[in-house]
């Protein structure tokens, strides 16, 4: 069994026991009654069906704002690894534009003849279904002890995206073999255009105009956006109006000025699409206060590259590391469950996860990130092991980790 | 490889490049110009980031109320396989209630100690999430030949659900091994509640508190609903208050006076609990008008009982039968989207799709089902194979086959 195979079932028996023997003391002892607020429920009728079936009252959660140009997902509010759509994070360059469905994607340039492509042209194009996640390459944004997993890692989310193969349109305009590259185009204030390697377009680039089944939300491209899987979020172009093929990359703003990495000799990365693996614990994590006891770590983690092979978890602040369980079906490219028993004594410690892709690429430390790309690197595909600290009051708190 | 693995890359490639040809019609010669409106949007500043990702203003979707008891998911307004959790089709017997996080579940009958549980202490548990159905045992509404995919299937809907398995609670208030039947009971005006197997509560139940990633909504559940896989909608008991462990079922008014079915020789189909196999042609379907040429023939498939093994499609009234594409992964229990080319030369004729699913079992005709269950059969486990009667003009209604 390959370890992206295990799933939670694979949690060694006996400690599952003892987890679930201990939790046991969770439940209040009971003699066959019921709660005083459940039985005054049953003696109303209740609400008739609607056109929306809205959230409770009683759980209210949204995203949250950063710096005025983003909004991040609150991923330890959240369970599995499907984001509702309207909590999917945002980020853009020139605001949300209002585009209605009348909207049309160009495609031109080094072809053999330009289109146009309304948006029904291209929902009657051969349909491809695909769950990934979409993360900002700059997705870290710690703000003292307190920071939080939506502030950690909150620019990334995962949907479950339906549009047509990129390969497809390109086979339509009649792509020429010299084009090499294209320039992929928003139709926002910021213009945003980003160049795409001919290969990644060929291989599984999609146009999409569906997501977790109905239409793009403005924020997340209405009503089209590319889909670059395992790309940094801004290569997956919104609101997309144009793709020009070209035989060189355009040099645009948002790949020389912004989106590249300043290097230790001063040279700079330019074109670092894919983005590397990572994971976070989303609970024990800040800003929770837990008792000791037993306890699941739960997180999450993904890659750029393809499938998460294994998540290792440390409970003593990285001198032991031990196998999380991972939530099936492991997808590439996809947002991936892992959790792991844990028992608190109640002393100082400090939690850790790494995680490792299939193609054997291990989530650093922020010494070793700091030792290969320079002491002043990030923004950008900034992917360090997150350190939780636990207090002996129990209460939680970032801890980066060198 | 087999019939599950595939998907869409599998369509044969030279009727592939015929269908991308023929569509390459779709788009409009172009001379490298955009569109004024697309132009108009880039000289403003868009809208800045927010709370929540609302909807489009120009795509408006809702589900459609049936009968005052129930309302419809839209199937063919969504695309791939998990429906948003507000337009996850409802139904209930006595409306929704509503409940507060400080809802409890009660565990008692044959067990060694009775528990309460409080939703955290549900939430401390081993976590499990899965992608699956939901689906009425009563969902098959037709109302003339103007029927949609939505009338007549819109009581499933799919969701990634998260929660701890039932077997899990079992072992902590101390099953007894004399305890068969448990009974599942909701706090809702109904105080619906059903018997159910030991062995299903042991298999794969859940009690889940999440859908889609967050909180259940109030529609589905919120904030406990059982999750039984594959079992018809109204034994995954929403709105979960009470599970007492028996040596027999309870004979409860929804499994005697309904979800129950009549038989040919006037005795009762009781406790009948698994889904059929089951297939929709979304598109193209009714309310669609089409024109002639080329089109993707798009729809789910689904069966309680595992994997769809295959989806069958005729688009001669039944004459001949073509095997579709599936997308991938193809899980278990859970709603899988098939799709396959098609020409439509002007002529009258019908569109048909039968699911075959991982037992062998095949989505049956009207016809079979009279003969099998009697003519009065339904309203129950009704899985007819759906027609749809493409006429000369392009419009298309639905056809109920014998």
């Amino acid at each position: 069994m390959s370890m992206a195979d295990r799933d939670q079932t694979s949690i060694d028996p006996a400690r599952r026991r003892l987890l679930e023997g201990t939790l046991g003391a969770l439940g209040a002892a009971a003699s066959g009654t019921l709660g005083a607020s459940s039985l005054e429920q049953t003696k109303r009728q209740g609400l008739g069906p609607g056109g929306l079936g809205e959230r409770s009252a009683f759980e209210s959660i949204s995203r949250q704002a950063a710096y005025g140009i983003a909004s991040l997902t609150p991923l330890e509010r959240l369970h599995g690894t499907i984001t509702p759509a309207d909590l999917h994070f945002e980020r853009h360059h020139g605001g949300i534009p209002t585009l209605g469905p009348d909207h049309e994607l160009l495609i031109h340039g080094m072809v053999e003849h330009p289109l146009r492509f309304s948006l029904e042209d291209l929902k009657r194009f051969p349909s491809v279904t695909r769950i990934c996640f979409v993360e900002c390459a700059g997705n870290y944004f710690p703000r003292g002890d307190t920071s939080t997993p939506q502030m950690l890692c909150g620019l990334t989310s995962q949907s479950e995206w339906t549009g047509v193969r990129l390969s497809t349109l390109l086979r339509e305009v009649g792509a020429r073999i010299n084009a090499t590259w294209l320039i992929a185009e928003g139709s926002d204030a910021a213009v945003l255009s980003r160049s795409i390697p001919i290969e990644k377009a060929l291989d599984d680039a999609l146009v999409v105009y569906a997501q977790n089944g109905e239409a793009l939300r403005p924020a997340q491209g209405y009503p089209l956006r590319l889909l670059l899987p395992g790309w940094e979020g801004n290569t997956n172009v919104k609101w997309l109006r144009r793709i020009e093929l070209t035989d060189a990359p355009a040099m645009s703003r948002e790949e020389t000025s912004k989106y590249t990495e300043p290097l230790r000799d001063g040279s700079i990365r330019q074109f670092s699409f894919e983005l590397e693996a990572r994971s976070v614990i989303t609970a024990p994590a800040c800003p929770q206060t837990i008792e000791p006891g037993w306890h699941e770590i739960r997180g999450l983690a993904w890659s750029g590259r393809g499938r998460i092979d294994r998540v290792e978890v440390s409970t003593d602040g990285g001198k032991t590391w031990q196998i999380a369980s991972l939530q099936g079906p492991v997808l590439p490219k996809a947002h991936t469950r892992f959790n792991l028993p844990w028992r608190w004594d109640g002393q100082q410690t400090e939690l850790m996860s790494r995680a490792v892709d299939e193609t054997g690429y291990m989530q650093p430390t922020l010494k070793h990130i700091y030792k290969r790309w320079g002491p002043g690197s990030g923004p950008y595909h900034f992917n360090p092991i997150i350190g939780w600290l636990v207090r002996r009051d129990g209460e939680i708190r970032f801890s980066p980790t060198a």
